[in-house]
C-alpha cells in the first residue's frame, strides 16, 4: 500500500459512490437475521426477495496506530415492519478508540451506547459532523423513507469491528417509523440484563 | 471533558464558523515571518496592516490516543507578493500519524514533504477528501484570490504538532501566483541540504 498522500471526491447529492473505493461491503436482509423486532415481516420480505438494505465502500489503508480508515456509509432507505433500515452496528474491538461521520445527504440518525448501558441518539442532517466517543457502540438508520442517508467516516486505523456483542445482545434502544415520525423506544428484545453491568 | 457523543454542523457555503468551537486561533501576518519569498513585500504589508492570513475553529477532545481531534482551516485570499496565503504548516510530534482533510468550499492546495525529502502537490476542490499519510508535513495554500478555502480536518488525538522543523528549512515546495495561475516551485530560499536526508 502507498505511503504517499492522495485525494478523492466525496460522492455528490443524488450520488453514493466516492471516486477512490479499495472495497465495497454490500448487507442484505439476510445478514441481519434476528436483528428487526418483525420476525414476521422479516421472513415475509426475504421471501420475496434479498433486499440491499446498506453498502460501504472503503478507503482501505493499513489497520495499524496512526492510520487513518475512512469510507461511505450507504443505508437505503426502507422498513422492515415498521422499523426503518438500518447497519448492523458494532463496537471497536479497540474499545477506547473514537469515530466520525460527516453527513453528505439524506436523513437519519446513529443509536449509540457504551458497555455501562447509557444511550445515546444523535441525528443526522446534511452538513452534520458526529463525534461518536470512544467506547461508544453505533448503529446507522435512515429515517427518510424516500433518500439514501449517506454519510463519510472516519477512524483510527487500529479501532477495529467488534459485530459479535451487539450480534448476541442487540442495542438498547430501536428506532421505529409511526405517523409523526421516527420514535425511539426501548428495545423489549435486547438480550441483556438491565442493571447488570 | 464530556466522553458522550456530540454533532456539530460544519460551515455551509460562504460560512467559516462550524455551530461548535472550542477554541479559535487567528494567524496574522506577524506570526508568519520569514515564510514567504519576497521579504520586501511582507514588510510593505505588515508597516500598513497586520492582515490576518488564516483561521482555526477547533473541536476539542483529549490529547490522547484513540481520540479525532477536528476542526475548521480557514486560509483567506491574498498574496505576499506573488505567494498566496497560506499556513505555517507542521509534521505532527508522532511522525507516523495520519490526517484527513475534507474541502468544503474554495479551491487551494496542500504542499506536503516527508523527512526523506519526498514532495507532493494535491489540489482542493469542494467535496475533494485529501489524505495525508503518516510522516507528511502539510501546509494548506489559497490559490483562489477571491474565496476562502475552508477545509474540515480530522487527526488522531496524540498527533501533536511539529511547527519548528518547517519554521528553521521551510518546505522544499512553493505556489506562486502567475497570470496562468498558480505554479508549483522548488524553493531557492530552503534551509536544509538537498540530498543529505
Amino acid at each position: 500500500m502507498s505511503d504517499k498522500p492522495f485525494t478523492f471526491t466525496l460522492p455528490g447529492t443524488g450520488e453514493i459512490r466516492p471516486s477512490r473505493c479499495d472495497s465495497h461491503i454490500e448487507r442484505c436482509l439476510t445478514s441481519m437475521r434476528g436483528m428487526f423486532q418483525d420476525e414476521k415481516a422479516y421472513e415475509a420480505m426475504l421471501a420475496v426477495e434479498d433486499k440491499l438494505l446498506y453498502e460501504v465502500f472503503e478507503i482501505r489503508r493499513p489497520e495499524a496506530v496512526g492510520e487513518l480508515i475512512s469510507g461511505i456509509s450507504v443505508v437505503h432507505p426502507g422498513l422492515v415492519g415498521n422499523e426503518y433500515y438500518m447497519t448492523k452496528g458494532h463496537f471497536h474491538s479497540v474499545l477506547a478508540t473514537a469515530e466520525i461521520y460527516y453527513c453528505i445527504s439524506g436523513s437519519g440518525c446513529m443509536v449509540m451506547e457504551n458497555p455501562e448501558g447509557e444511550c445515546d441518539v444523535e441525528w443526522f442532517h446534511p452538513g452534520t459532523v458526529l463525534y461518536v466517543a470512544p467506547r461508544w457502540a453505533h448503529r446507522s438508520v435512515n429515517t427518510d423513507l424516500d433518500h439514501d442517508l449517506v454519510t463519510y467516516f472516519v477512524y483510527s486505523g487500529n479501532a477495529g469491528h467488534d459485530y459479535k456483542t451487539i450480534e448476541t445482545y442487540g442495542f438498547h434502544q430501536i428506532v421505529m417509523h409511526s405517523d409523526k415520525g421516527p420514535v425511539v423506544q426501548d428495545n423489549p428484545r435486547w438480550k441483556g440484563v438491565r442493571g447488570a453491568m
